[in-house]
Parts: structure tokens; C-alpha cells; sequence
């Protein structure tokens, strides 16, 4: 039944894919999921949590947590998430600047809708890497926003490639239309792939080159909520903020959820000054702030010091994890099974040959749930791109809300299913 | 200098009016602020936060809470919403149904957003109270929602210029673009009238009678932020859910921020079924569902009667307050300014003499500030309609923010202020 009272937007937003997915696991009690990009369940910070939220409302200044706060957020928490970036990207000096152009959101996840709203109007362009982040997608289709993709390399997104296809944008006249790149540039969902920084230098410095073509600001957003989540030993990479050159066209988004509590929803986003205006203004007509509540606790979880003590343990889990996952698919994926282990982040991609269909309506996938076992199919990840066919013999396999435990026998029944349908 | 990359939404996105006043009272430390919508400070429940977080983290089940929940909501908090709508309600039966209608979001703000989005198309109609709440016109500007505005009477919505306006539609040949009228129903932001019941039935009456020339259903969205601010002694009326027969029609925005703690930011939504998955597909590209914890947070506090207690307490408070700023505006005020005492919510509305301005620009204003003392404008709550001007002579007056003390001495500024341009 069409209602017509529904917008264009809400008729063209997409039922979200974990929904799907849900729906799945919910068919089948007992699954082992692989699917859920959650954050570990055994290691949750309750203590941490605990002693924040009674040092917070038992304070002299407890008030504050319970009313209302600025739209933009608590001024402490943003000096701090200022200073935290200086720190991670070695920028001596501007972290005033920086904190100017911050603003707290319901995790990253607003960050990307704000930024979406602020910058692309129905028929506008972006370029995102070929896989990528799922639920970016929805958030692309929702706002009728044309997505041309570009591979990935090992050291993220293909610059040659990339290069070819912003001439052809030129060509076709369809630069006007370009908006932004979109990395998701540490640990990439679902691929695991790292952005070097020499690629991020040049994704700039060709949409620097290519700007007075489009005839506006050409944009990267960099989707850094993995960044935290790298396994000890594994070097941090400097993010696009950290050449003050490129301050006028980065959209840098992170979080304090994946690293600590994803119950706390509780992200940031530094913005040009320009768009970080109008992603405010967009802001105070979503909620007109974050909760007051959850930023205190970041902000004293971070000042004193259980946040970061918290994620030492949490990338040692994950590291721990990824070796009891990495260890059961050496015993028990087919040889032909390609996949390599990640250096941080929640997903191991693994590829079938490639006539071999890992997607939703595959014989594996639904093998895979006979078995008690539940995986995001690879295609979830590729945007509508009329260049190209949908990849569909890949899958997203995650080691981070699955218990520890579980992760070897989940990975033995994934590859029962592979060897029931022939995959050798 | 214009950013030709920015969207037309980002565009179009006003400042928020919050802004403004924010700056006004930076630039005049010390003011005493009638302005803010905040919850009355001194009351907050900090020791029900207190130990509600301290039953949540040490129960046994309390990992959930720092993890991620669903898009929709917490289940349980869900059926408490349905159950606590069907009891104000008088709904012998119906629970489980509107739980299935129920989503939980970042408070009534994101719901209304929402709706927005999952409604109107640029261009298309809403019919707005007038004046209403300003927040909601800053997203229908944002969104080139066209504002149609029907003046209020005692009962609520005038429902002869409602039908009046509803045939010029019709005549005009617009209905196709109506899609909704917005009643914020309980102790109106900013006028503090409630809608009766009849003016409910009868708003639906006339949408059903000019559905047909619509040619899509026309919904009645119900924003009930202030229903449960009502004072000691002041009847409840039934919301537009109370009749079944209207569930396909009315889309209700609740919170449980303004009556508890606005720092936790939980409202929710109870919509027709099709509109609810819009919304729901919506939300899940918006953040893919509030925080968690909050969620266990207001959960917990409603199962344990915290809430209810906290209720209690808070309305008696506004009571109290209220009662001291009549008073003061009894003792002070001239003679001219006309006003009414309200029997619920955050507001007093007064009115200056028709031909004398208390807007943004005007000597009142800027001679309450200088006396130390700062109220909305009342221009701020009038949409854009160019079927009328825009009326100067209101304020809205708020006993919520300020400590109860300053209330009197800060209607005793405003009046200087008044005496001071002359008004008598």
C-alpha cells in the first residue's frame, strides 16, 4: 500500500540492513554471531562507569549532568577531545582551533547524517571506497545522494583510480555535482584496511587540483571511529587535521563509543568553519545537544584516566580475540578462501572464489545459519554503482561482539557450510 | 561568502533562536534568565540518578546497558511507555499495539525531526498553531516546509478558521501539499493553553472530511512535551491516542526529559503503522537508537516509581513558582499588559499593548537587559505566513530555568523596564 503523505526521503531511506540482520538471528536462537559490529561484551567498563557516574552526581557541581546542555556541546569535553587529537597527530600547537570547530553527537553515526544534510542536495555526488561502511549507505540513498566508487589498495583508497575518475567526472561535466570523498580511513568497516598517509595527502591534493572544475570546496570526510581500536604495536597513522593546510576541507568524525561503552553514544566531529556552522544550526533542529549526562561521563572518564586505561584493555582483547579467529580459519576455512588478519578495528573480509556467492540470498549464507552461524554478506557493503556489478562472494566476518569462546566454533561452522556447498 | 557546496537544507537551516538568547545573556553576566525552557535546577533528582545508575551497573544483567541496543528502543521500556500512555488515556486494552507503534528517541525533539523528514517534501503544507513552539519552525524552514498558522483560542486551535482554512486549501487547489497539523496540546510552548478534547475531535473530523481532496491521509501530530508538567489538581485530557479509531492518524510526541531529568534526553514516539517504519528507517541511519543507558536509566527509574515520585515533587514545584510570578506580575506589571495564569508547563504569555513591541529589536527588550533580565520575544514563536504580520507585542515568560528566588526580583526588572519605555 503507497501512502503518498510519505516524503521522497522517507520513501527512499532504506530499511536499515541490521534490521535484516536481526531479523536473521532472531529466526535462530543460539546463532553464534559474526555479524554484529559490536563492542566486546565481557570487557564492558561497569566499574569505570560505576565510579564516574557516582564521582558526577555526587559532586559539588552535579547539577549541570541533569539539565539541559549547549547544542554544541560540554566545552570541557570538547577542549579535551581537541587536546586529544592534538596529541594523536602530533599538532604542537592549535588545539584552541580546533576545539572551536568540535561538536559532540550521538556517536560518529550523527556526525556522518549532519554532514550528509549540510552537504548534498538529491542528485549530487560523492565517491566512497568500494566496500564500504553499510549504514553510510543508507544514509546516501535516503538523501537520493549518486555514489561512484573507487577500490581499495592496500594502503586505502586507489589515487590512480581515483584520479581517473574525478577526469571522467570532468569530462562528463559532472564535477559541479561532486560534494566529497568518503574514507572510512583507520581499520576500514568491513575491509580492515588502513588509509596511509602519503594516500591521504593525495586524495587532497587531487581534489585540490580538481576543485575549480566542481566550482566549490571539495571535502573529505574521514570516518575514523576505529582509530582507538588499533592492537598494541600497531603505529597510529597521522589523520587528514594533522597538516593545518588541510583544515578547510576535512570532516574528521570519531567517537568515545566504539572505544568504551557503545551504550553511551557519545561521538564528535571537527568541521571547516564553515560547515561547522551549518551542521550546528542542522544540530539544534535534530535534539539541540547531546545528553549532558553521557558527556560528563566521557569527560571525567577521560580526565581521569579510565577511558584510556579502559582502552589498553580493550585492544588487548581485540587483539586476543583476532588471533583465536585468525588461528581458527588457518585450521578450518578451504584453502581458496582468501583473507588477511587485520591490524585493529572489529572485521576480518574474507573473499570466496569468485563465482562463489557469500551474499543474501546464498546458499552459503543460508548454510551458514543451518549451521548456527551469521556473517555479513559482502554485498551489504558495495553502494549502488551502475559502473560495475556488485561483488557478492565476500563477507564481513566480526571478532567483536561474539564471545571469545564462541569465535572458534562460529568460524568451524562457517567453514561446515563452505565445505556442505563445495568450497574447497 | 557563500560556500556553493553547502546543501539547501544546510542552507536553508536557520541559527538556532537558543543561540541568540545565549548570546544575549553571555554578553550580560548575571542576568536573571526568563527566557530558558530549562527544568527548575534546584529540583533535579540527583539522588534518584544516583542510585537508579547504581541498581543498573551492579545488577546482574548490567552489561547491556553499556552496550548497543536496538534501533527502536529498549523493549521494556517500550511497554512501559504503551502501558503509561494507555493508563493516562483511560485504554482498557490497546497496550500492546501502540507498543508495536513506539520508538524511543533523543528526546520529543528528534521525533519531531523525524516526522519531518519522513513527511515533507519542500514546499508541501503544515498547519501550525499560532503562535507555537520555535524550535519546530526552525525545521520546517529548514526543510521549506510552506507554514499555514491558525490562531488559538482558549480551547486550543481555532477550529472555525481551521475549517476556513482548510476549504481555501481546497480551493487553491494546495490540499495535495497539506500533510499535517501540528498541536503542541498540553500547556502550549509558548502560550500555555491546552487543547480540550472536543478541539482534538474535532481537528480529526475536519482532516478525514478533506482527506479525499488531499488525496493522502493528513495526520495530526500531537506533541505532548508538557502533558505531565500540569499542577496538583489539574485534570489530565486525553491525548488524541485515547480513541482508537484516530491510531491511523495521530502521531504523538512524548518525553520523559522535562519531566525527570532534561540531561538524559529520552522522548519517544507512538506514529500510525506505515509512518512508524518511516520513522524507524529514519532513526536508523540518524544513530541507529538512543543510548542505552539512558534508556535503563528512565526504565529503571519508571519500574521503581522514581519517576512517578520525581513527577510529583516537580509539579508541585511549578506550582510554587508559578504562583510567586503571578504574584509578582500581579504586584508589578502595568495595568495594560494583559497575561494568564497557567495550569501547567514552563510559561506565562503576556502581551503588551498592541502597538507597543517587545521583539528582538525592541527599546523593551534591550531595556530589560540592561535592568538585568531577558525573556523570548514572542516574534520568535510566529511562523513565517504571509497571510498575516508578524505579531511584536508578546513575550513568553518561563518559571522553569530560573531559581525561584529570582523570579520575583526578576519580574520586578522586567517591569522597570516597562515603566522605563513608558508603558503604563
Amino acid at each position: 500500500m503507497l501512502n503518498k503523505a510519505i516524503s521522497k526521503l522517507g520513501t527512499r531511506t532504506p530499511s536499515p540492513s541490521i534490521s535484516w540482520l536481526m531479523q536473521k538471528s532472531l529466526e535462530k536462537p543460539g546463532l553464534v554471531s559474526l555479524a554484529a559490529g559490536f563492542t566486546d561484551n565481557f570487557s564492558l567498563p561497569l566499574d569505570h562507569v560505576q565510579s564516574a557516574m557516582s564521582s558526577i552526581l555526587s559532586s559539588q557541581n552535579a547539577k549541570p549532568s541533569l539539565q539541559y546542555g549547549s547544542t554544541v556541546g560540554d566545552p570541557e569535553l570538547i577542549r579535551l577531545t581537541a587536546e586529544h587529537l592534538c596529541a594523536s597527530d602530533n599538532i604542537s600547537s592549535g588545539a584552541s582551533d580546533l576545539a572551536k570547530r568540535t561538536i559532540i553527537t550521538n556517536g560518529s553515526q550523527q556526525l556522518l547524517y549532519l554532514t550528509v544534510e549540510a552537504l548534498f542536495d538529491e542528485g549530487d555526488i560523492i565517491i566512497t571506497e568500494d566496500p564500504t561502511y553499510f549504514v553510510f549507505l543508507g544514509i546516501l540513498q535516503g538523501h537520493a545522494v549518486q555514489t561512484r566508487t573507487v577500490p581499495l589498495t592496500q594502503n586505502g583508497i586507489d589515487v590512480i583510480k581515483l584520479e581517473a575518475l574525478l577526469e571522467e567526472l570532468k569530462r562528463s561535466g559532472s564535477l559541479p555535482r561532486l560534494k566529497a570523498v568518503y574514507l572510512v580511513s583507520y581499520f576500514q568497516n568491513p575491509t580492515g584496511i588502513s588509509t596511509s598517509a602519503e594516500t591521504k595527502d593525495r586524495v587532497i591534493e587531487l581534489l585540490r587540483k580538481f576543485e575549480p572544475d566542481a566550482g566549490h570546496p571539495l571535502y573529505v570526510i574521514e570516518d575514523a571511529a576505529y582509530r582507538e581500536l588499533r592492537f598494541p604495536g600497531t603505529p597510529d597513522i597521522p589523520s587528514l587535521l594533522a597538516k593545518n593546510s588541510n583544515s578547510d576541507r576535512v570532516i574528521y568524525a570519531g567517537t568515545y563509543t566504539k572505544p568504551f561503552a557503545t551504550g553511551a553514544r557519545i561521538g564528535y566531529g571537527v568541521l571547516p568553519e564553515d560547515l561547522f556552522t551549518v551542521v550546528y544550526n542542522l544540530k539544534g533542529n535534530h535534539d539541540f545537544g547531546s545528553s549532558n549526562l553521557l558527556q560528563q561521563l566521557l569527560r571525567h572518564a577521560i580526565q581521569e584516566g579510565l577511558y584510556q586505561d579502559h582502552l589498553k584493555t580493550l585492544q588487548a582483547t581485540y587483539e586476543a580475540k583476532t588471533r583465536v579467529m585468525i588461528g581458527a580459519i588457518q585450521e578450518h576455512f578451504p584453502k581458496s578462501v582468501t583473507w588477511q588478519p587485520p591490524l585493529g578495528g572489529l572485521y576480518v573480509w574474507a573473499g570466496l572464489p569468485n563465482q562463489t556467492s557469500a551474499g543474501k540470498e546464498s546458499k552459503l549464507f543460508n548454510q551458514a545459519l543451518e549451521e548456527g552461524v551469521i556473517y555479513v554478506p559482502g554485498e551489504l557493503c558495495y553502494a549502488p554503482d551502475a559502473t560495475r556489478s556488485v561483488p557478492l562472494h565476500e563477507m564481513r566476518i566480526s571478532f567483536g561482539g561474539a564471545e571469545k569462546a564462541k569465535i572458534q566454533p562460529g568460524i568451524q561452522k562457517l567453514s561446515v557450510a563452505m565445505n556442505k556447498i563445495g568450497i574447497l
